[in-house]
């Protein structure tokens, strides 16, 4: 548990990354109460410089020995960096708060979106996990339904930016964007085929079911926040030519009727959720205009007619602020509280 | 009903855009008896030249003269052309085979996807209507699987490509995303938002329900193809920054439970469908392989637990041919047959 202070040591593990970015500026925007802030990186970024409070932190190598005096460390340097070193910075005494996957579905370890579940936060052995983008954002808008309607089933397709992928992807879909239209031939690295005016259905590695590991997150990682196990969800997840801003198509059937009026409603009054629906006016959530948003984007609220009862939605969100930097900061907010 | 000749003389109406000009070059390929092709489209593209088998053919204006003699006309220039000019085709002796949505719902008017419905060309009174395209694709995989299993429920969420807009949707693709490159200002004109890096959820415009024409379209031209009212469908349709080749997540519940296994043996006998399927390859299908395809591709076929007996797939196709043109010629080749 976090020793009550008032400053805190916190560090970034994958500090150059974008999320690790946007981590730093979210700390300095939100003004968390940070004593001291190490940036912890590979080898290849030591030395870079970020600015947090007007002063150019250095970057330091990310190693065993990282982790002395630090209070929180947020980590998002992929799965393998969190599995190798988040035990010792536990060991040195720091709450971990993980964007990887590692820990997701580890029973001992909270997942926690603030809005949604942040009481797990009250039991937990050092290290909580961040859920993985498009999981925080489905449940912030089914968690308010489910309270008051009951689900009873989702049918969710995913379209995810390539920022998802950090800068890698941002870079090939714009190398592969320049290259098309100067008639070049397209070069994929990140992505298993182009990803320049194309749609890939594949995020990550495919599972034997068929499904890839990516949706089967969305489908156990919702159960895991929403504490219930009955809660029945498809996922298909597709990544789109988008550079930041994730969208979600969501079905939702639910057991109580709930009119298109009632459901913007619920929505309406949900922390972390602005409803963006003015079809008349062409006014519904979009990529373009998510990016730096802290909240989720809900439109196209519409009856679906083919349930008893039924709703379709249309999510937006910054998939780098909400659906990653901004949760893991906002869970160090409540451990700070 | 259309006289039997030993060839015709076939009418393409909307000649210069880009169905008009795929229905051209699919009438040669297949070598349709063509006795005269007459190209007909706006005063502007007057004295426009096509190549037809050798010959480079000069476009005429479309007016209320144009259809003597012709046998069959192929209409593609949007709705109020259609619903202006038709009358005249179909007064001079012409079947008319119409690609806009004008006459999709008239009950006197066979609304055709040749591999599903053929049998409903015994009967027309001069017009017959070809689906749109995100319609033509799901009911060539869902009739199948409807006469095997019986559909109870489907869920589709597409992804369009811009040149179901025409010529004037690729150039503002290609503009705006040539413009975001190098910084400038983006310009839209055709679509109501950004549509480069961007995937808008509205197509065509809003129905007082909430949806768009287009999922409505997807819907009602749905149940009426597959001559079932009591299938039930719900539709989200985004519109996404690639420039040829639509697809489509969808979410089938059927009313016998079927393997993946049997799903895909279902498909793979399906008249105009190709199973393409191997995740553990990274096969699945994509827009940039399925342009110039006849077919439809079907790939990440996978159980849906959420449901006793459900199926994932996700459907690839090219919209200016089996999605428009193809579509179209294979009605003049049914009738002529």
């Amino acid at each position: 548990m976090l020793k009550k202070k008032t400053k805190y040591v916190v560090a970034v593990a994958g500090a150059t990354g974008l999320v690790g970015r946007e981590m730093v500026e979210i700390l300095e925007e939100r003004k968390l109460p940070v004593d001291e802030l190490v940036l912890l990186a590979s080898e290849q970024s030591e030395g870079e410089r970020i600015a947090f409070q007007g002063r150019n932190i250095a970057v330091r190598k990310l190693d065993r020995n990282s982790f002395k005096d630090v209070d929180i460390a947020l980590f998002s340097a992929g799965p393998e960096r969190s599995l190798e070193f988040s035990s010792f910075a536990v060991a040195s005494g720091a709450v971990v708060i993980d964007n990887s996957s590692a820990f997701s579905m580890d029973p001992k370890v909270p997942l926690v979106v603030s809005e949604v579940n942040a009481h797990s936060l009250e039991k937990h052995a050092g290290i909580i996990a961040n859920p993985n983008c498009s999981t925080i954002s489905l449940v912030m808008a089914l968690k308010p339904i489910h309270d008051k309607v009951k689900i009873k089933r989702v049918v969710v397709t995913t379209l995810q930016s390539v920022s998802d992928t950090g800068k890698k992807g941002v870079d090939e879909l714009a190398q592969q964007t320049v290259a098309l239209l100067n008639f070049r031939d397209v070069k994929t690295k990140v992505y298993p085929h182009q990803i320049a005016f194309n749609c890939i259905p594949c995020i990550d590695s495919f599972l034997d079911n068929g499904y890839t590991r990516e949706e089967m997150k969305l489908v156990n990682e919702t159960r895991k926040i929403m504490e219930d196990d009955l809660i029945r969800i498809t996922a298909t997840a597709v990544r789109v030519p988008v550079f930041r801003g994730n969208a979600e198509s969501v079905n939702i059937e639910t057991e109580t009727k709930v009119s298109v009026d009632e459901m913007r409603a619920i929505l309406a009054e949900a922390p972390g959720v602005m409803v963006y629906d003015d079809p008349q006016k062409n006014l519904y959530p979009l990529a373009i205009d998510v990016t730096g948003k802290d909240e989720i984007f809900v439109g196209r609220i519409r009856e679906d007619e083919s349930v008893p009862s039924g709703i379709n939605l249309w999510i937006l969100y910054d998939n780098i602020r909400k659906g990653a930097a901004l949760n893991a900061v906002q869970i160090a907010e409540y451990l700070i509280k």
